[in-house]
């Protein structure tokens, strides 16, 4: 509803503020979540954001902050005074305050940690120590933990003295004095417990955690395939060193989504919504992919070249050859895409590489078979009988078909295999997708068809 | 680290169950979380599968049938005695019931709704009603509700005594006694507050609820965007009638991004994991779409066939056609690909066509006059004085680079219109991504190619 309404509620809210009803503006924008009001403040001028920011009260300010771009976000702590900046700082979870300090310039960052707390500080330093894709970038350092001999009713005393700066309460950490992990306790479990139980006793012992240096995207399928809302991180030690939230795993998958499918389609991922980057970085992203598939199709050129000859002599041929290499870049798209959708959702890893092989011969061998004798009915009766085109002899369509079944049967195999091996060697398997593979497959199917040319029609 | 060990864990539960020691059994995979307990059983024979299940406890044992695929889920039922059924499904919450019955044969169906108890089968069957991608198909009917007057001392009283039935306690819901849907509180803030607070004081009352007919995807998408762990359904007079929880949001993400993978590989989607579709089944949701394209790929043919003779006099044109239209194909790929994703993601929408169209025609300009600089310098330099082809003329190479340019042009607008037109008429905007774009562009850049050709060479 509000998506709808979004550009009427926008003037309302420039109107108010050009009166300096700044009351109503606050009232207004209090009636939406706080990503939407971050939404409203990256549509308005770099002269209206701080003033309608600072109509916000302290925590919604907070919230609205973190969910910004970063490019609004600098605007206004260039803006704030010192004492603005640790108000907002202060609300700031660990974990967000690590996204602020990855995305300002260094002059910004050093204000930044100036002002907050030693505590924090540390915290933020030992999770910018970590691998940009690991567990332990993407955790908080925020979370409840309890000890193995309270009872319910210390526990839930614990969190309710300590629960309002905690990232979340909903599942409760048991440690030990060395803070190695023992076992988790959701609220659930606390609220319908007694009052006299003793942690030890209801906590869950056979939990499952990562380690800081796990994957994150790793750390995300975990918490989608088992439906938890939280994921304790514990460092080499086996200590509880953070959590990773359901929230944040989300976006992880998010992104690594939208890298597949940049990569899948050559483009070098970058992390900005569509529309917000510019076009010299779209430029920058697109161009090294289309430059070195475009050099790599000379490949094709030559191929056609050394036949040209002998394709001047039956020039018939020629017609199909964009048919044949789509219809082979296409199979090969389809297998490849299925593979590493598969492997991004763990349900096939390289193991399974002889099972995947064998399924997807005999697909191509049925697609194959079918889609060439779709073609050899629609060549004969279509192009020779009704269009009358006489150079189209049965010969010359049985090269075609026959043309057709091996490189459906080559661009399955290839376009399924290629993913798995790159997984093997550790490279991200949507990098050897769509594009590469239809390059291969474009030569294959051309040597494929001359071939055939050649040994059935005597060139 | 259970992942590496499967093969030798799988196993030893083997041995166990041969030597018919079940408590070692039971033991052994109650180590486990029910996913992966669900994942071994999976892999056992059909003879093993029911005693196997059977060592479990109640309750993990209704948690592991929840995450089993439906082939198995099938063979326990038919195996099952009505009591065991009964206490099966007792331990099911609604929405889990819903897709079981979604997956299983009618007769199967009939034998679960007789054990349902009345009031699980009158809101099962009012989900059931939903269309099939609306958040009422997805939400369950299970939540916490609160009245406005209740003291919070009252509503964590009646949290502990229903809260064990409950999908989630995480977020209650303030409802009035025609059950209008008034607010909402978090346990959070519940445990936050004081004893004698009352609860309308606290709840959030600027929430956000979806109605039981809007599309599931864009559930999932608010839960996201809004990092909440529940999400309020009401119906059409504004009554709470479920909740969607993160959980399955999640699983709905997951689900439409396969499908749009899917669609832009020119597969046709089904939700089973890419090793267990049957080889018919695989060939069924691939040859439609390879079968409409190879046919529509008749249309170069048709421009080729009617370029034939010029081609055969200038023959050296015809070795670029390959990279010509795999450039095109390439660069109306990559803006297809780039809206799509934003599309899904709301970054974008219709709304902004012009915007997109002003970003792609710019970048459009500049790779394709990029590509086209590298190319006509690699076709003199490489090509004609490298390689000594005579025949590449500099008005050869100068056709080849406009081509390039014009194509690139065409293919990127196109490529992101495409998808935002789809968006506009209802259709989804995957379904006319990569093959149908690269199919246009062939034509496209053909067309362009001759033209060129024709008008430079005097063909």
């Amino acid at each position: 509803m509000i998506e709808l309404e979004n550009g009427v509620f926008m003037e309302q809210v420039e109107t108010f503020a050009k009166r300096h009803q700044w009351s109503v503006v606050r009232d207004m924008l209090l009636l939406l979540e706080p990503a939407d009001i971050a939404a409203i403040l990256a549509e308005v001028s770099e002269e209206l954001l701080p003033l309608l920011y600072r109509v916000l009260p302290k925590e919604p300010a907070a919230e609205v902050f973190v969910e910004m771009d970063p490019e609004e976000q600098e605007v206004l702590i260039k803006g704030f005074s010192d004492t603005e900046l640790k108000e907002v700082l202060d609300e700031l979870y660990v974990d967000d305050t690590v996204d602020l300090i990855e995305e300002m310039p260094a002059t910004v960052v050093k204000r930044i940690l100036k002002h907050t707390d030693p505590q924090t500080r540390q915290s933020v330093n030992e999770i910018l120590n970590y691998p940009e894709d690991s567990a332990g970038s993407i955790m908080t350092t925020e979370f409840v933990d309890l000890k193995r001999d309270m009872t319910v009713e210390a526990a839930l005393k614990r969190i309710r003295r300590t629960g309002v700066d905690k990232e979340t309460i909903n599942i409760c950490y048991v440690t030990d004095p060395s803070r190695h992990l023992l076992g988790l306790v959701s609220i659930r479990t606390l609220l319908l417990a007694d009052d006299d139980d003793v942690i030890e006793d209801i906590m869950e012992t056979n939990y499952i955690s990562v380690s800081t240096m796990d994957d994150r995207e790793d750390v995300a399928q975990y918490l989608s395939k088992y439906d938890f809302l939280a994921m304790p991180v514990v460092d080499k030690e086996s200590r509880l060193v953070g959590i990773v939230t359901i929230d944040d795993a989300i976006d992880v998958m998010e992104e690594e989504t939208t890298e597949d499918f940049e990569l899948m389609a050559g483009i070098t991922p970058t992390d900005k919504p569509y529309l917000r980057a510019g076009v010299i970085e779209t430029v920058k992203s697109r161009i090294p992919w289309l430059m070195l598939l475009m050099l790599s199709a000379t490949f094709t050129g030559i191929v056609i070249n050394g036949f040209e000859d002998k394709l001047a002599a039956c020039s018939v041929l020629m017609g199909f050859i964009p048919m044949l290499m789509g219809t082979g870049g296409n199979c090969g798209n389809q297998s490849s895409v299925a593979v590493i959708r598969g492997l991004s959702l763990n349900e096939i890893d390289f193991s399974d590489i002889f099972r995947v092989a064998w399924k997807e011969a005999r697909v191509a061998v049925m697609c194959g078979v079918m889609l060439a004798s779709a073609n050899f009915v629609k060549l004969l009766l279509i192009d020779r009988w009704l269009m009358g085109n006489a150079d189209l002899t049965v010969l010359v369509a049985l090269a075609i078909c026959l043309t057709l079944i091996c490189t459906v049967f080559c661009a399955k195999v290839v376009g399924a295999m290629l993913p798995l091996l790159a997984e093997k060697i550790g490279l991200d398997p949507a990098v050897l997708a769509a594009p590469f593979i239809s390059t291969i497959v474009d030569v294959l199917s051309l040597l494929i068809y001359f071939r055939f040319a050649t040994a059935l029609l005597g060139l």
